[in-house]
């Protein structure tokens, strides 16, 4: 991408935005989609390091890197519920891609909305193996930062166009009503989640609240359904009951992290869970009948996220999707760098 | 520093070197070191945790964060000794700070010049304790990119202004002698270790050959030195003679981390080694006799960085010395990520 070895390009909010509606949301997310299905293809080849996370009492901040022995990748991330208190985002993040030749890192860019985009993205490559055949709706339960993506992506994978909406907070749900109008959705708003499952082949829960939550009980989740349990991701936060992971074939991305971040933290530390790769990889079956529950408990991975890195790095080749930052000390004797900083007097 | 919440302070290469210039290397280093200082006196109240090292054939990407539960922060750093023959650096280096409370980024710098003033900076610290008393002369073993920042943090820090250099290659001691004229110093370049040696009350390790070397053998090693080895800062990574090292008390950053990584991985996993830290706080003594040979077995600690960052931070205030960085989503409203999205269309 460039010669001056001082250099590394940065993809800034503002870009990211340009990049992703000069691609489309839709396509961007479908291209995401296959990134990431072919990095969870390769999945053993990658260092699965576990994230290093600070913990205090209002939020946590993680470190989560990755490599596949050619390519190393980081993404900073922190979680601060209160946060929307005070006009700040719960989630934010930004990444970093190196070569391990190097150690040079390759791009700098945001991930706030790239991470928004690839969890979605995640989501709906689970979906593509798990839900019912032809699904066409979709229950949505939390209608924060998250829902509108899953949306797309669930639009843009498997074709899913009837939404049912709930939230606690109906302005939620407005919102995306409003923000989703014109891109091809039948859209209803409901009352309650009971009324959010109705005819749903598919319900992802994504909601915010830092605790562990009854958002499904098991009641409600009828033979043959997909549920896809974005909200659910930390130690503390879940949002299903028990009972309906006993129901439930259980899909994940990285058992050791899912077990203490995940629903399945409600469950036996050895209760059976299938890999996600696994059944990308055609080593394992993901549905295999009309009335199986299958559940994917996505707490999001490493992996996902240098598969965004990946696709965004190659994204931006030959675009003005970026700048360049002046960030690694380029001397022109390596030995030589008290001189570079004499000589920039 | 700012209200715009999506913005974070970025210092680039170009704006560390005029930030250092403009306060003066001298003056940055002894500021810096009052930094360290502080931070090593409060020691435990800081999240220690392990570097968190990813390993190839050419080198190591490494992730170094710690925090002192109001403020976090984190290193980047790759090590890959073949670098320089590609006209690249061994070691480049960026790092960011947080704030705990939100998770939000405060600074994003690079760190390829910032480590190597702080590294320089805790020689000279942990000398200050440990070294001989009124000591004005020092040999430096390896006169590669880290040679002139310690020997600049020597004189600040100690007085010591007569240098005796060495390294295997004499255009690395001449660079330096190039680099140092006018700042004060009376320097011998020198044909030998032994040479080197000769009269240094301090003698400084900081070669750059990624294996286990002697670079001091015992004899050459008289009573009453202090020995600041610097180069030996990875498994496999040595530059001391064991003998040298069974002679001397022995002062380490952290010890889990030295033990794999410093001059001790040579010693036996029990051997007696002192908290530098414990040192500064005054809850153990340092140097107690004029025969007695210290040895400063220097391996880098991410608190190290976290005070590097901290003292940058403070000192950018107000000045020129850096950049807005468009790189923290946000939305008006935080639930609104989507239709910020939207919107930038």
């Amino acid at each position: 991408m460039n010669t001056k070895l001082n250099v590394v390009p940065f993809v800034s909010v503002d870009h990211m935005m340009k990049l992703v509606l000069s691609i489309g949301v839709e396509r961007f997310t479908r291209e995401l989609a296959d990134y990431i299905e072919a990095d969870f293809r390769r999945w053993e080849l990658f260092d699965k390091t576990p994230r290093v996370a600070s913990h205090s009492r209002e939020g946590v901040i993680e470190l989560m890197p990755t490599s596949d022995g050619e390519v190393y990748g980081f993404k900073y991330v922190n979680g601060h519920p209160k946060n929307t208190r005070e006009g700040r985002q719960t989630v934010t993040a930004f990444g970093v891609l190196a070569d391990v030749g190097t150690g040079y890192p390759v791009l700098l860019t945001e991930m706030t909305i790239l991470t928004a985009l690839r969890t979605a993205a995640t989501s709906a490559v689970a979906a593509k193996y798990l839900a019912p055949k032809g699904a066409r709706t979709m229950g949505i339960i939390g209608n924060g930062a998250q829902a509108e993506f899953q949306a797309i992506a669930f639009k843009a994978l498997l074709g899913v166009d009837r939404l049912r909406l709930y939230d606690i907070d109906r302005s939620a749900s407005l919102k995306c009503v409003r923000n989703l109008a014109g891109l091809g959705f039948d859209i209803t708003v409901c009352d309650s989640v009971e009324e959010a499952m109705v005819a749903a082949q598919i319900v992802t829960t994504v909601t915010a609240d830092k605790q562990n939550a009854t958002i499904l009980t098991d009641n409600m989740v009828g033979s043959g359904i997909h549920i896809n349990a974005v909200g659910g991701d930390c130690p503390g936060k879940t949002e299903l009951h028990p009972d309906i992971l006993k129901r439930s074939d259980i899909f994940v991305e990285y058992p050791p992290q899912t077990r203490i971040e995940g629903e399945i933290q409600q469950l036996a530390a050895d209760h059976p869970v299938k890999e996600l790769w696994r059944v990308i990889a055609g080593l394992e079956s993901g549905r295999t009948s009309e009335r199986q529950i299958t559940l994917f408990d996505s707490v999001g991975f490493a992996i996902e996220d240098f598969s965004a890195l990946r696709y965004v790095k190659d994204r931006i080749l030959g675009s003005d999707f970026y700048e360049e930052l002046d960030l690694l000390a380029d001397p022109d004797e390596p030995r030589d760098l008290f001189g570079m900083l004499l000589r920039a007097a």
